[in-house]
């Protein structure tokens, strides 16, 4: 349902508020290529317009190229237009952002939306409290600066928390080899920028971390999937695709693996770092969730001590999304190339946010706040399971902790079409496909576990798997 | 002078300390290839260790390559070891951080050292007061989250005050033409990574902001320097330019323009909108100092109206480089593609931050805190004016504001290794050949006039002058 802001005092005329309005929608893809806009009597009953000021906004969009009108039918968002050839990038753009919708659906401030697919726990479970009390402490001391540049690493009393805090996973790291970072994406985007050219292969978890993909092929990286096993990378299919491929590095998850919520076993690790080195490949491990595990978990870095992987961490999932406090660890030559990458790009990050994690770490908060939120989650995690099952889908595996639980939708080819079927009824999934290197159909939906339990997606799954049921959903 | 920070009490053996600590010099480029290291007796005796710990670390660093040994003079500092191939980006990369260590001198915490050529103004200038109270203000209040992600654009109410913002600088723009960026070195990031592709050609004034010219370099552009005169770029030499070359864009910088101070003329406003019309490329025009200009100025976007012209400003020089809160407008179709991009890579901003900057624009600190600091820098740039006379230096033209003074050093090739020397006395200048596009000499530099009346600087101008005087300083 189109719900724009139109505001009748504005200096700007109505007819103007919704065109740019309905634009921007499209343009954010929250109105996709076919979908039918809203009838201009029904528009205009909901907004509080005349019906002659939705016929001409309509009438506008098509004349703009972004709507078309069919005859008897309505108004449906015409296919994407695409920029002058001039300032078009590669056809790889296009590509890389086929899933960006997915993030602004995310990302919208819709609050009547159920984001059952999203990758982070909702506000009220996070230690808002405890943020706010350290951000007023750290404002009232006169040593702190809260207006000019950190340095270029970023604050060090963090990176030596750091250096402690890996060290209890059994990495060893000096602070001078840790990069501060604006989020854990910030940390992978300075390896892809510093380290991939057009071209290069690159592996991945298939199914994998889907905005990464995006900001790889916007390298124009040459994406090959590793498949996933309950074991983490299946090793024998690695080496398979080393026969034929020359990748330049691996991202992978370890722990709590983004979207499955599995671990990697010490086998499998054993193996995948035996194989980077005989193909001499850098493996870059992506720890976004790891703090989630409860009890210990087998990390390549711990294996490898940062000699091939490159280590990346965040504050995000746990502490504050909002504070952008992640992290990079890795060997002393690679730190000074990512450093100058760093600088390069955006300067600093905010050492203020930075003190603000470390006072959170040092004064026992997180270990605390971490340890409350494995117990919720595991508890929802099993009452989400049993809802699945009712539901009639099939949970893969038995999730180890974490937000996530990846389940199939029995009998169908593609579940992206039931994630367009939920999202007209304010219910916000997240498909395998998109988690699959080339989006290949996936009749998988990752849920998680923090919203899962709302009675409106039970609800919704009872009506709508019926419904899907043997249909291939591709057309 | 080195001054490593040691711990007796550290698990660390001194000697590794030693080690580590000189080779991050190293790598950042605070110890630069051919720099001397202290001798072994008097790093002894200022660091409190053995002589023969001293000697045994300065052997490892020679057996690791960081350093060479010259038999009866010392050590020093070896030239940078290359990465293995499989690591190295282009030789561009290399090209891109020519000068990445003087902004690693910038940013690094050494409160000893006079940062006289720096970027911004010293942390006793900024409104710390101010940004703590709202920041307190805002930590108090319920409705304001401090954890989780904004979304996708930046805190709306923000974007409607930067839509009155850049109304009365006659820039017309909707709230969802505008995003939000981590600082406004993001901003041109987002721009470069959208539309520039490896080969492409991309003017940039020349003298002009060295960072960027960095970032350019990293996506592989071929820079063309623009000539700066008194009004601007030169449209001549641009035309001239325009028979030889196809650029992309125009990176350039209208008001105070960094690092001369000078502002653009509308009639040269003109002439390069004209140019950019005829030649069918794009204009990215950075204000990340605009705000200190006293009174009206030309602003190509204010002609132009964002249809060629992408528009980028910040509040870090004026409000805090810690908050990073920088921006980019522009026309409806390039804001959905930079949109995408800025997803991609970092996902979302800090709304807390946003949301502080929204408080700080509406309550009226803005406007008085930026009075304020027009007339404090008018009043040292005059200053700093004299006291440069005084010392035998030629300020170039008369700065409009802000807080640059670009001035000559007569009769020497290349003010780099004035530079050089002033380093060694504790002085962080900046000479005029990293801001242009291929580091050719210059015999200028740029002067923070905020940092510039310490009575050290001029005493260094009056005792070096004399020894560079009629010296190329080019071997």
């Amino acid at each position: 349902m189109l719900q724009l802001s139109l505001n009748a005092e504005s200096p700007l005329p109505l007819v103007d508020q919704i065109v740019s309005g309905i634009r921007t929608h499209i343009d954010d893809r929250l109105l996709r290529a076919g979908m039918r806009l809203p009838p201009i009597r029904g528009f205009a009953e909901q907004h509080a317009v005349s019906r002659f000021t939705v016929v001409e906004a309509y009438d506008r969009l098509v004349a703009l190229g972004y709507v078309t009108s069919r005859r008897g039918s309505g108004f449906y968002v015409a296919g994407r237009k695409p920029l002058p050839a001039a300032e078009t990038q590669s056809g790889e753009l296009e590509r890389a952002f086929d899933n960006a919708g997915v993030m602004y659906q995310s990302l919208e401030d819709a609050p009547a939306r159920l984001k059952a697919g999203v990758g982070w726990l909702p506000p009220e479970w996070m230690d808002e409290e405890g943020v706010r009390r350290n951000l007023r402490a750290l404002s009232r001391r006169p040593d702190v600066h809260a207006t000019t540049y950190g340095t270029a690493l970023g604050y060090r009393p963090l990176r030596e928390q750091l250096q402690i805090k890996l060290a209890e996973f059994g990495i060893g790291v000096q602070p001078d080899q840790i990069i501060l970072t604006h989020g854990a994406t910030q940390a992978l985007d300075i390896v892809i920028r510093t380290l991939i050219q057009p071209g290069d292969c690159v592996l991945v978890d298939d199914p994998g971390y889907w905005n990464l993909f995006a900001n790889l092929r916007l390298y124009g990286a040459n994406l090959v999937g590793v498949p996933r096993n309950d074991n983490g990378p299946d090793p024998d299919a690695l080496e398979a695709l080393l026969q034929e491929h020359r990748p330049k590095a691996f991202f992978t998850h370890s722990v709590l693996h983004n979207p499955t919520s599995g671990n990697l076993t010490p086998a499998a690790a054993f193996r995948v770092l035996q194989l980077a080195e005989k193909h001499d490949f850098l493996i870059v491990e992506d720890d976004a969730y790891g703090d989630f595990h409860p009890g210990p978990a087998t990390r390549l870095a711990q294996l490898d001590q940062l000699n091939r992987v490159v280590y990346v961490g965040s504050f995000a999932k746990t502490l504050s999304a909002d504070l952008r406090v992640g992290f990079l660890a890795c060997r002393p030559e690679l730190r000074a190339r990512f450093s100058d990458v760093k600088i390069v790009s955006c300067v600093s990050t905010s050492e203020f946010a930075e003190r603000l994690v470390y006072l959170m770490l040092t004064e026992g908060h997180y270990r605390k706040l971490v340890e409350r939120l494995q117990g919720r989650l595991a508890d929802a995690a099993s009452r989400t399971l049993r809802m699945l099952e009712r539901s009639g889908l099939k949970p893969h595996g038995e999730p180890k902790g974490g937000m996530f639980v990846w389940a199939e939708v029995p009998g169908i080819g593609d579940a992206a079409c039931l994630a367009g079927d939920a999202a007209e009824s304010g219910i916000m999934l997240s498909p395998g496909s998109i988690f699959r290197p080339q989006q290949q159909p996936s009749p998988f939906l990752r849920f998680n576990v923090a919203y899962a339990l709302d009675k409106r997606l039970e609800r919704y799954l009872g009506e709508a798997l019926p419904r899907f049921a043997g249909k291939c959903c591709k057309d």
